[in-house]
């Protein structure tokens, strides 16, 4: 429609054959549609294996079922007014929903009746979209039109981008003319244009924004709208102090924009997205369904090879990033439950099989999907599972780094050998607005179920009783804050003071992840900006041994400060206490733990000082024992705590924890040991297993500053030992010195077993 | 042995031909073994039938497996020391289960290891037994010698007599007399004539005693200990003011003993077992097994016809009191989890289909259960799962009554139309021991899941760190209590003052149960005694309408004193609050609420005095929201609370619940409705349906008190009115004038709704 205005403008006679040229392109460009993410030649295929490929054709029948069902309401183009999860957001959304299956269904079936409801449907929304002023909620940094806030509207786009793309040749020169003169033209300008502070960012949002602009700019050859979806905004005036709703920097000085800068920036070499996966799995529609528009329109671009293949290893660094029920690790603000059956993934494995080498194991998660994308690379996918050449895909201990060149720390997950086990280690950069003040965090899972957990976000996505279904209150006061994880916090205040600032322009530093021995997996990292003048290093160690049921995991925190602060350690576990080895105050009232910083939302529930050096506490959680034991020194308190003080709106879940606190300390460490053991069957009322094997946790002083040691006994009197060098994670020959005892090693570890 | 004891002490001329006919008489005997479960008749059709019956095949090959496992760890016969959760608790235990299936295994399989195996443990036994004191362990007040209990002991002989049954052929007959001589008869005379508190009660613990003495008694034929087992003894001395570790009295006046009392008095003609479904099911081993055994070797007993074939419809009772998943509804001390997968069920679900006139739809649950007992029983039901012959058993309304002759009110539960939902509403007699103070009350679930929970007890069974595996202290001073339950608690006090003396004389009353509309369905009962001088009724209705996407919970408690009262009315839900119509006060600290009677477990976290008459909350639990609707008064308050004050050891669950109070109030109606609505996808971030349907409730006042009315008024501005004499529940011609209009309507309620 550019050109068309462009040639309306102008002197009739002047421009007789810019008018012939025109209508020839736009003949031309109709025969070949679909083009952009169906093909011609795709769906004659598609045509051709009908009935032949269960997935698909399930995946067909269940799609033509629910657009059937939905045609038959009618229309509803209401005037957009509500948030999230009220009427008019519902109905938009399932519009697009609707508008793109409904294009594919006359694509394959070849039923205009599909492609007659698109062109009634878009053609209510180019009556409507011209008087559209901004949406009446007033709570984006970037309000949209037809949603509260742009990354909605360009949510619609992409999907109606490719309806337009089914129903292109079935319209008339003049229908389309409309189409894209009163609502598609308008509708990309406003996502960029008009929108910078939406369009030009480094961010999941601008990554939807770009994508919008560039499928409907595709769709319609319109290369001025693609190179803005590709390179973004040439000029934008944007401020760099610019905050968004989230709290994250709107625009870095110097930073680029569009797709490709999307492409380069957040994610690392491996595949990481800099957001966490929840938001990665969000992003990872317009990234995907983007590069399989590209690919077919412009394989001159050679996207997927793009930063090397980073958008195939994307997929596998998401589906790594999964428990065994396939569901995220919610790092950062990540809604627990989301999982590779979103539509997003099933997207994703289909494009990235077709696009990435047919690897025979993403067929088996496909599989699990039992849905594919109905186009090329679904059949594809259909077609490998008929053939039966799925293969399993066996997730296992991998380090995935962070920073778009892979020097911003990382996750390391470490899998036992049963891959039931799971420990997944954040020594990442700050993950941008969504990002919690959590440093070397952690999260642990055991056969699906969380042992120990990471809060995950504070949300009810949605939910329009929940603040519109957007972010809560307690998301900034609880689930960002470092309290909130299970990592160290000093003086009860946040790393970095919970300032996104600071936080933004640091990453701790990976120090050592080692897999090579499946039995004792070891993965430790550091960080020296959480907080000023102090050290942080923590080493997390799988250990595999015969004398225990399960894996155990042995967590080693260092700090190392100027002067004397406290340090909390806090474990966020599940269920119910079934014993203590120490006795403790069970206070009458329940008091808030602090005023700010998190602490504002712990209920203190019990409060100990161990006489005992090795203080355990046993739990049973999804009929699972699991014992901590900590080492303790005098004057070290356990704190038994729950989730839930100062939560007016009953937006937190009242999760219970342990924090292990040291009132005074200036370089110490804290030694933790995680014990998975034993079942309870209800129904059989057997109990197994059910206490720890461990005897005793002893620090073990060495006079070197740059080694740490420690030794575990086992109640039948077994001692491990254990030695890390704390300065110099490179192989080479270590010789230490511990009270008379020479001991050398290779390497930055070692582990000594002393059998009784 | 019996026998011989007397033959030893006569002189030996005199009695040549009774020994004649002793030896006659065992070796005729010993032709007969197996007679007891196990028949040689039995034995002959299943190895006939052998690897065609697949669930029978299974079990068998499951049983091997295990018990050849066992056998290869040795014998292992510890001198009796720990409680329940320790050692030699738990060893002795896995001996019986052991013992049985060897002996099983060796008629079924004819391996003469298992026959070797069980007499060499028993014969360690039987060194053993006449050297052992009282258990250690003093806590009960039956203690075994065997383990810390009577029950135990009686357990061990219950199934330990199976697997001499088993291997009686195989042994000599001096063999067998050494046995019987030092293990069988002292270990029967134990558990009757020296613990008559344990042996002549009515009570599960009595039931198990009974059986034991009676089965090792059919095993040896030995009359005197078979008498004992079916009639009790016949002189016990016991003191009618004993009680046993639960609190429940040992022995009432002019009480009969024996395993037929114990059908006679706890089970209802219904089958309703009085203590409750947790240990029906625990008792329905031994009746069932018995039973059979009774029916293999006397037959002219007939006990499967015994009360108008109680037995049989006891375990159809158990089946309907489970939800959709089979587990039993926790009524009275019931644990959760515990179903009919349970091998109690596997076995009493198995003895009815073969003495119960083989119904198909048992097949079903066996199925599911996919294991069968051993013997001509299990076999049977494989044959019948083998060729196709199961049909579903649908679980529909059903009322069950309790008491030995059925007029001691009992259970009323309602299932909608589509079966997912569930109320059971109790109103029995207070059930001996573990019963529960929560006349009037109910649970209530969807879709397998609770939506408002019954406690269940407080206790952790068999986790030997807590309290030995035995019943906490917050069983009495929680789970017991009436504000553990959803029903009305006057002045903070549990019903009976929570003495079981005088709640043990007491039941409610049945008012109304009718379901013959399925889509209002209607349960009504009445508690004259919990309070002295109040009088309390509620009717609870299920009502099914194409208004409300699923059915609606109507639930109205009506109160009467003579003098003014607080009345709590408490609804403990799971999830989180996603909504209220009201505002409350979050308290800055939480406080008990109480200091006796079960409040000072609970925490308050909210309050609030709703302005408006309808005060509405909405949670989300399971993914499905749910609607609470109180109809409240003037000064009337809405609590929020959370079990776990007053909770040192971490033994109660920290549970949510409302309170609706009316502080001062002498005769009166709670009206509350529950809705189930909607549900949430945390993959597809899609909430559905997350509002309340209902407008308003109004109660009605009405002029003759003999009846109540109330209305209810959509959104939709629909409203229905419901009148329900409160006097007569007989059916009727009832006319009433209320508010000059006149309702005439038959039977005791009626149901007006007045479309808009």
């Amino acid at each position: 429609m550019k050109k068309l205005n462009i040639l309306l403008s102008t002197d009739y006679c002047k421009h007789f054959f810019i008018i012939i040229a025109f209508f020839l392109g736009t003949l031309c460009n109709a025969q070949k549609h679909p083009n952009l993410i169906l093909t011609k030649k795709g769906v004659e295929s598609i045509k051709m294996q009908l009935g032949q490929i269960p997935v698909f054709d399930q995946t067909l029948s269940k799609t033509k079922t629910e657009i059937d069902k939905e045609i038959a309401t009618g229309i509803h183009v209401p005037v957009p007014k509500d948030m999230a999860g009220g009427y008019t957001h519902d109905r938009h959304k399932k519009n697009w929903i609707t508008l793109q299956k409904a294009g594919v269904l006359f694509q394959i079936l070849g039923d205009e009746k599909y492609a007659k409801y698109v062109h009634d449907v878009l053609k209510v929304y180019a009556d409507m979209y011209p008087t559209l002023p901004l949406h009446p909620q007033v709570r984006s940094y970037a309000r949209g039109k037809i949603f509260w806030q742009c990354l909605n509207d360009a949510n619609w786009l992409v999907y109606v981008s490719q309806a337009y793309d089914c129903i292109y040749n079935y319209l008339s020169p003049k229908e389309r003319a409309h189409l894209e003169k009163e609502l598609f033209i308008p509708f990309a300008n406003f996502l960029s244009n008009e929108n910078p502070q939406f369009f030009n960012r480094i961010h999941n949002h601008s990554t939807w924004g770009n994508v919008a602009v560039g499928m409907i700019g595709l769709v319609m050859d319109n290369d001025e709208l693609i190179h803005k979806a590709l390179y973004g905004l040439k000029k934008s005036n944007l401020n760099t102090n610019l905050k968004d709703d989230d709290g994250g920097f709107i625009i870095e000085k110097g930073q680029k924009a569009g797709f490709l800068a999307n492409l380069n920036k957040p994610f690392s070499p491996d595949g990481y997205y800099t957001e966490g996966p929840y938001y990665q799995r969000y992003a990872m529609y317009p990234f995907m369904i983007f590069a399989q528009a590209l690919q077919n329109k412009k394989p001159e671009l050679k996207i997927f090879e793009y930063k090397e293949g980073v958008l195939i290893k994307a997929v596998y660094a998401l589906l790594n990033l999964t428990n065994k029920d396939g569901e995220f690790f919610p790092l950062n603000d990540g809604q627990k439950g989301m999982s590779y059956y979103s539509k997003e993934l099933i997207s994703a494995v289909d494009i990235a099989y077709q696009y990435g080498g047919k690897d025979a194991s993403l067929l088996s998660i496909a599989k699990k999907q039992n849905t594919v994308q109905l186009d090329d690379a679904g059949l594809a996918v259909a077609m490998g599972i008929k053939n039966n050449e799925a293969i399993p895909f066996i997730k296992k201990s991998i380090e995935l780094k962070d920073g778009s060149d892979g020097t911003e720390g990382g996750i390391g997950i470490l899998r036992s050998t049963d891959h039931l086990t799971n420990l997944i280690m954040k020594y990442t950069a700050q993950g941008l607005s969504h990002g919690h003040y959590d440093k070397l965090s952690f999260s642990y899972y055991h056969n699906g179920n969380e042992v120990l957990q990471d809060y995950g976000l504070a949300r009810f996505v949605n939910i329009e009783q929940k603040n519109g279904g957007g972010y809560l209150k307690e998301n900034k006061t609880w689930a960002k804050q470092s309290i909130a994880h299970n990592t160290i916090i000093q003086d009860e205040t946040s790393h970095f003071g919970g300032k996104f600032e600071l936080a933004n322009v640091h990453h701790s530093e990976k120090y050592l992840f080692d897999i090579s021995n499946p039995k004792f997996q070891i993965v430790s990292a550091k960080e020296n900006n959480a907080y000023p003048n102090t050290k942080l290093h923590r080493t997390m160690i799988m250990l595999e041994d015969e004398e225990f049921e399960n894996p155990l995991l042995i967590d080693v925190m260092s700090f190392k400060s100027n002067t004397n602060h406290q340090f909390d350690m806090p474990f966020y576990y599940h269920g119910q206490i079934i014993d203590t080895n120490f006795e403790y105050n069970h206070p009458d009232q329940l008091s808030k733990m602090g005023s700010k910083n998190g602490y504002q939302h712990l209920w203190l529930e019990g409060i100990a000082t161990p006489r005992k050096r090795t203080a355990q506490v046993t739990w049973l959680s999804n009929n699972t024992f699991y014992t901590l034991s900590s080492f303790m020194q005098a004057n070290d308190t356990f704190l038994f705590t729950r989730i839930g003080a100062n939560d007016p709106k009953f937006n937190l879940r009242k999760d219970p924890g342990f924090i292990i606190r040291k009132p005074k300390a200036k370089n110490d460490l804290f030694i933790n040991i995680i014990e998975t053991h034993g079942s309870y069957n209800p129904v059989t009322e057997i109990a197994h297993n059910t206490r720890s094997a461990i005897n005793e946790i002893q620090k073990i002083t060495v006079e070197n500053a740059n080694y740490i040691a420690w030794s575990m006994t086992t109640n039948k009197g077994n001692k491990h030992m254990f030695i890390v060098c704390i300065t110099e994670a490179n192989k080479k020959t270590h010789t230490l010195n511990i009270n008379g005892q020479i001991y050398t090693w290779v390497g930055a570890y070692t582990h000594i077993l002393k059998k009784q």
